[in-house]
């Protein structure tokens, strides 16, 4: 996998809460980098939350990221964003830089203290590992009930320069937008302006982690950031609308892979709703239905249960008309005007681990597309037993 | 259990879907009943649905309620409302009555067409079996995935007369409101003017039907009837609010059946949420918690893990205080403005079948109340295997 100039990645075990793995990891930046961030819009923001979006207001360059899972550090009062700072100082210290410069982001248990005398111990450890090599690490520090670390990146030539983007991501449970409920940190080393940065890093989020749902719980956590070093220069301002194409299409494959290993999932399914009258339609009725467990077991079921899909549809009372309705997964007819068809050859579409299920209104224009995965044993399971 | 005067009841085995149990249910008035019926707000209103919205326009007065399970007589188009009609003309002939006066329901698969043969067949068995002893048939040929009949009954007496009335359901699954998704007849036997009988039973489900959730899916075939047919006398207009009551307390025994017997469902949670600012941000949110997925899984796991409540509460963005609330289950505090208490024994609580989530948000007077079930294994397995 291709990496960004400059950065360095640390991670080491701190026994928050897993044995024998990574969680706390940390990214450096050898020189200061704009940035960017966007965060939850849950009310209960994470002390690591406030911080970032105290950050925002305060400093345009950072040096960089310490992220740990176990512990949100959410719903932890005062005393929670004094433990997150309490570390920040300290990293600071280590890394010879100020605390204001280090972006927090954590996951893990809600309401729980950091263990901070345990964190502190192996801080010298984190910066002592630093390495351009150890951005896997950082990847599985940062997993919860993730099954597998996620990481994409992407190359830019301009001009003859060679630019680069590396996006790490976790997910796997309370994903819902709005924003879509995961910790992501994209790193390029192109110099971009920050008043680029941010507008670009929210049009890649909406395109991506803003249309994903597991299971309609958004988190007190959400956080992406944005981070643009500067070592491999400046991005020509003509190639700024590439480098906005190369940046939405990490985000987006980031929250694919969130949605692939959704808690418990088996399938990944893109809902898109097409000749709506409005794209605000078009995408309630598209997450109504990404949402609906009875559409998600028939999902895990392999079932063409195109009943449920109409009742989702029909469940917000929006006045559609169910004769203009049509609906088809990859492409093979399951309902037209209303009226099912054979389920036979859709029903072999459904045995593969991916498809579209593609929902026409009859109705006008605009569409809206979201992804989401099946509803399984496995998320009972991860969820009935996860802090026991 | 009571039965109110002049009401008849028969089931029989139509072979719709089920085997070796009945799926088809009559229930008649030897007198023609004032009525009155609420309706699913799904665009998608099944063809029932759409008889009874049509009845409620026409007569004041009916005889008979023809339920079957099954096949929900859904998104059939033209020919399942002709389906409907034929079997109602069938049956009204063998009742010598005018099909108008016959209410029809169906509950099941959606998108099915019901085998008119069949019924046909089986309609002159089912008026043959007409008996006021019949009643628990009706309400078990009404069953879908429910587990258990569903039958209540409340007696009145006033001025020395005594009114009664009973009511049966059938849930399980798609249940949300509004209206909650089910079918659900209250036969009483006193005289109630039809202008008092629309707003009693408005009144009724929206304190009952209208507040439970299993999943947040409403069908397309929900429906409730009220019939009174005055076999027990006038209901002196002292007495109405009386009555209202009564009927109100039938309804939400009848609701709290229902979710009860939740697909899947191991437990009934009533969420009640205290100290809002008004009685639609309570509703919002003490829907927020009845429906999220982690809540429900918690509840299921039996852990009292109030990051996801407070979460639950706060991803609608509405502006809520941490420091401010307090929750508690059956009564114990969970957490005290903002922060986590020791959890054994709300733990113990939370063994019960049955317990309250309490939520005070410490921002005004407003409340509301919602009753919901835990998600489990068997929600999946019931879900993923429904018409297979």
């Amino acid at each position: 996998m291709r990496r960004p100039q400059g950065y360095l990645f640390s991670a080491v075990e701190a026994g928050i809460r897993y044995k024998g793995r990574p969680d706390l990891g940390l990214i450096f930046s050898q020189t200061p980098a704009f940035w960017a961030g966007v965060f939850t819009r849950n009310d209960f923001k994470a002390a690591p939350v406030l911080l970032g979006l105290k950050r925002r207001g305060e400093v345009s360059r950072v040096r960089a990221i310490l992220v740990n899972s176990g512990c949100a550090n959410a719903c932890t009062g005062p005393e929670g964003l004094q433990d997150a700072e309490t570390l920040l100082r300290d990293l600071a210290g280590l890394l010879r830089i100020s605390p204001e410069e280090i972006l927090p982001a954590s996951t893990g248990v809600i309401g729980l203290r950091l263990p901070v005398p345990r964190i502190r111990k192996v801080l010298p450890d984190l910066v002592a590992g630093l390495s351009p090599d150890h951005a896997p690490l950082v990847a599985r520090a940062m997993m919860t009930t993730d099954t597998f670390p996620k990481m994409v990146s992407r190359e830019l030539e301009i001009r003859g320069r060679r630019f680069t983007l590396l996006g790490l991501a976790k997910g796997a449970g309370m994903i819902a937008p709005q924003m879509a409920t995961m910790l992501a940190f994209i790193l390029t080393d192109a110099l971009i302006p920050p008043a680029e940065l941010a507008p670009a890093l929210r049009e890649a989020t909406e395109g991506s982690f803003n249309r994903i749902t597991v299971d309609g719980d958004t988190s007190t956590n959400d956080t992406v950031y944005l981070l643009a070093n500067g070592q491999a220069g400046e991005l020509p301002s003509e190639a700024w609308s590439t480098f906005r194409e190369a940046l939405s299409e990490v985000a987006r494959e980031l929250a694919l892979l969130i949605v692939r290993d959704g808690e418990g999932a088996s399938k990944l399914v893109k809902v898109v709703v097409r000749e709506a009258r409005s794209a605000e339609e078009a995408e309630l009725l598209a997450r109504a239905v990404a949402h609906s467990p009875l559409v998600k077991t028939a999902f895990f079921g392999e079932d063409p249960n195109w009943g449920r899909l109409l009742a989702a549809l029909g469940k917000l009372g929006l006045g559609l008309s169910l004769e203009k309705i049509s609906i088809f997964i990859n492409g093979i007819p399951l309902v037209e005007r209303g009226r099912g068809m054979p389920e036979e050859k859709v029903r072999k579409e459904m045995h593969r681990a991916e498809f579209t299920v593609e929902v026409r209104l009859g109705l006008g224009q605009a569409s809206s597309e979201v992804f989401t995965c099946d509803l399984t044993y496995d998320y009972i399971k991860i969820n009935a037993a996860y802090r026991t």
